[in-house]
């Protein structure tokens, strides 16, 4: 019986994982071959890579392999759902030294599964190699269904700027563990694992959105992207960004401003997009801003914020 | 002026590389936004990813970043070929220290957009995070072109089994550099740059190839998947196996015998094929086998070879 990785070697480890994967209509050709085939109707394929690595985007002692997973193919999945587009299928490059558990590559591969199948997308193929810390690579291919692209360079002076998804709690979950701190469970949980609203994406494009971006930096960093791609300012009003009741409690027991996780927290992938102003789609979208001429983001003092950076 | 990936910072680090991309007529959306956006004519999105870590796949006493920008591109690239397919667009996930070379970061970028160039492909997104160790994770998309994909699982008995492409040669430049010996220059180019034949993938295709893989693993050990995946056996004449001039010098100096290097060597991405039998291609396919009923490889005695295995 395999007890790591090394054990099973490569060739065994991508059958364990091969095996665990299920599949769908879409999918052509899944793993085991030189390269998968997924269609996309339109003939326009949508793509997106991230990298996660361990000990920078996350650490054992506060997420599971399994959490792991979730959170890898999340954060691809929800830039594909910032397009407008609906998520088909991931691929998986996970590298990891000989002795990782094997117990933990599959829960990995489970977490992945499960995420993407909460959208109807599936796990196609992927690479397995050696290496010092657990990387898990993730690229994602999605379908814009005859629909324009919403990109972050459409919005317009007059534009109405709204948000869908949560601000804020992964970073409470992060300054909270940081802390030592193992609760509120609904923090910790949404840092180990993001719930970005991928319908609202694809919702949003239909609606007519003119801009759109996922909140994985922090929302006024996102919307500087937004604000520089479109050639506009964007005044954020401060008084209408969410601040949920569980920020507004943990902030209060560390002494801290809520607003600077709501505003400056990345990795709930929530999605910030622009409206036409009469275009603006109801609940869950809020409005928390309006799209001027100019250039930059303001946002009653907390323009300076910081958002994540990955060479701090 | 910026020294290091750190010194530049996330987003300017992305700046300057997507300053140095190119785009082409498939491509509708580029590095930049939340995901990009290309064209696949016939609504089949061919997709594969590979992972590369400093150390383990790459050394910088042997290979310049340039060079791994080629190299972490052909791999992908030769998959896509691999499937009777053509490249159409690279993502790269690059990891790295923050005191990381900026000009090593901005040399594997040219080396991924140029092996991209050589086949009409475009590197048109990626992620920059930190990590202790330099990783390069590339996935490609690639389009069959209304043709049915060549898989592994279709080979018949009677079928001619053929290559294309160098064999032997870059674990030749390995054994060489391992060995201290820094040439003859064109094995150890050959180790720091492969030159897959991607352009015979697709004519492999065209010509009716019943299955097809690119040797990264080895010849004997890439042609047991074909064996496995199409439930028959394969018979390799070892005597028609090609043995280049310069890896028979080579074999002599080291005192070692080529055909390990030729029949079990990994990292040129040659291609191999199945063909029936009135439909070989002509040069430079040369046939070397033969599918009959049965399972596993035989090889003249160098079946039991083994190959590349990233968990060894």
């Amino acid at each position: 019986m395999a007890d790591t990785v090394g054990d099973l070697g490569e060739f065994g480890l991508i059958a364990a994982v091969a095996a665990r994967l299920t599949s769908g209509p879409t999918v052509e050709i899944g793993p085991g071959d030189d390269a998968a085939v997924v269609r996309v109707a339109d003939g326009r394929a949508v793509l997106t890579t991230d990298l996660l690595v361990e000990g920078r985007h996350f650490r054992w002692e506060w997420s599971s392999a399994y959490d792991v997973g979730r959170k890898a193919a999340a954060q691809n999945l929800a830039d594909i759902a910032a397009m407008g587009a609906s998520p088909l299928a991931l691929l998986v490059g996970l590298g990891a030294p000989a002795g990782w558990p094997l117990a933990d590559a599959l829960a990995v591969t489970d977490g992945l599964r499960d995420e993407s199948a909460e959208v109807g997308a599936w796990v196609v193929g992927g690479d397995v190699v050696g290496a010092d810390a657990v990387i898990v690579a993730v690229s994602a291919l999605g379908t814009l269904h005859e629909r324009a692209p919403v990109t972050r360079g459409g919005a317009r002076p007059g534009d109405v700027v709204a948000v869908c998804g949560r601000l804020g709690w992964a970073a409470a979950g992060l300054a909270l563990l940081t802390a030592g701190i193992a609760g509120p469970d609904a923090l910790v949980a949404a840092h180990r694992r993001p719930q970005p609203p991928y319908a609202e994406g694809p919702a949003a494009a239909r609606c007519g959105a003119s801009a759109m971006c996922d909140v994985s930096d922090g929302l006024v960093q996102d919307l500087r992207h937004v604000a520089v791609a479109s050639s506009v300012a964007i005044e954020i009003d401060v008084s209408a960004v969410p601040v949920d009741g569980p920020i507004r409690a943990a902030a209060g027991a560390l002494g801290v401003d809520p607003l600077a996780w709501v505003l400056a927290g990345g990795e709930d992938h929530a999605l910030a997009a622009c409206f036409p102003v009469d275009r603006v789609p109801p609940t869950p979208w809020r409005p928390v801003g309006r799209v001027v001429a100019g250039r930059g983001v303001r946002a009653g003092g907390y323009e300076s914020l910081g958002g994540w950076d990955h060479y701090p």
